[in-house]
């Protein structure tokens, strides 16, 4: 799944450490821009770590939900640089037959010009996609599993052990187990890499799996997992106000600060096996 | 500078550690979209953390080179938001008579559908911006200076501490002494708006200081300190492959993971004193 040679690149550094300065050979994590065609028509460049492509652009167009399933997709394919040949830094998504979208959508992400019937609140609705829906209400997760979540991680997340310079971002089930795991240079694709696997699978929507992030948990990386239906984002990090709001407002459980036995609910307290508190 | 009312929030959380959870009242970091308008036309919209939007807003434009200076703006105001309203969300920046520029690159930073003149790597042409240049090449730094920057900082970054949710970014003199710093939910918002403060004082280029990131030292975090003139880009964590690459072509010194008294250079070791390695 995890293919380092693509991930990480070795470099010569010069460390210092309170004394004279000695070269060595480093490794740093890879980092280079995808362009990311439906039909040949380029809707976003994206700085990525090479890997799992095809699973970015279409967890990247399922979350910003021109896609609505994998039946959507008729073709993904690598396509031509800017020197007519094939590149692996340009993915083109080619949609099922009578499949319309609206691409501008994705570049155009402003502030509607005069009404927005989207949301009540103007100041996000700019950023939001439309359609998402409450997640599953009747998952329960143990705070046992909640403290033990980044150390399944650490035990996979190779290139970042490597390199620190990666995100990770995991599916597990209710039971804890590890299903997938992807690192990427940016947070949100290294979600969009684990949500297009199983939207390429037919598994959406991921109602009984819990997303857990390395980084923080933002407003993108809720929207992204209300989109593929999951009830639990967890990370080792904070969030931030409106990544609350919006978990909220859906009723997903968002959990902070995983550090030893210790982590911080900001919603969906109910989803916590034995909960006594209601936030 | 800090205006921790704007930049935290407070709100009811649920703390688990090990015992029975207990209801309390956490700190977030606040995070909302804002729209950069350039004559009234929505170029950008991004998630950032409210405060010192103007410098964000003047430090975006340069560094992606549709500013070529103070001089080319004449105003920056709040504009109206979705609902007719002036919105704080929504900043306006109107250019200066007779001052063109080329809007839709912003939005399109894509791949030239045939030939790409600018640079030899058909990789990275679609996110370089034009006509940056390598920076002063006279300043000279100790590592005792490198090593107490992280310390510099946390004495500073009061919303991060409150919150664990801020990315900053600060510039220092070559002594080390804190000239400015910004605090934001995203790491190159933090960056843009210490640069945006600056060109909006008359102070670039800032060729004899060194940017200092909470975060990882990513490509588009050294593109910005080009941009700016800044010689040193100095990092607690990872900088990515293309981050290096750029470094080196531009003779930049970047510098990682600063922890204790160690820290890895990556590029331009000659700006260290006493310098005995060549990278």
């Amino acid at each position: 799944m995890l293919k380092l040679s693509e991930q990480v690149r070795a470099t010569p550094v010069v460390e210092w450490n309170g004394g004279e300065p000695r070269s060595l050979q480093d490794e740093v994590a890879v980092e280079e821009p995808i362009e990311i065609r439906v039909g040949g028509t380029a809707v976003s460049v994206t700085m990525r770590t090479p890997g799992d492509d095809f699973e970015l652009a279409a967890g990247f167009l399922f979350t910003e939900r021109i896609l609505s399933g994998p039946d959507d997709i008729a073709s993904i394919v690598y396509g031509d640089g800017p020197d007519k040949r094939p590149s692996a830094n340009v993915v083109n998504v080619t949609l099922r037959a009578g499949k319309t979208v609206d691409l501008a959508r994705l570049t155009r992400h402003f502030y509607a010009a005069s009404s927005c019937g989207v949301c009540g609140k103007a100041s996000i609705c700019a950023v939001r996609v439309h359609g998402i829906r409450r997640p599953a209400e009747d998952l329960r997760i143990g705070p046992t599993l909640l403290a033990g979540l980044p150390a399944v991680l650490r035990d996979r997340q190779t290139a970042f052990d490597r390199t620190g310079g990666l995100h990770a971002a995991a599916l597990l089930d209710e039971s804890g187990a590890l299903l997938d795991v992807r690192e990427d240079v940016g947070r949100h694709n290294a979600v969009d890499k684990v949500i297009g696997r199983a939207l390429l699978d037919g598994r959406l929507p991921l109602s009984q799996q819990i997303l857990f992030v390395s980084g923080r948990g933002a407003f993108e990386i809720v929207q992204k997992a209300l989109v593929a239906g999951l009830p639990v984002v967890a990370s080792v990090s904070a969030p931030s106000s409106l990544a609350v709001e919006l978990a909220r407002e859906y009723g997903l459980t968002l959990i902070g600060f995983i550090r030893g036995q210790r982590f911080v609910v900001y919603s969906g307290h109910e989803r916590l096996a034995h909960a006594s508190v209601v936030v």
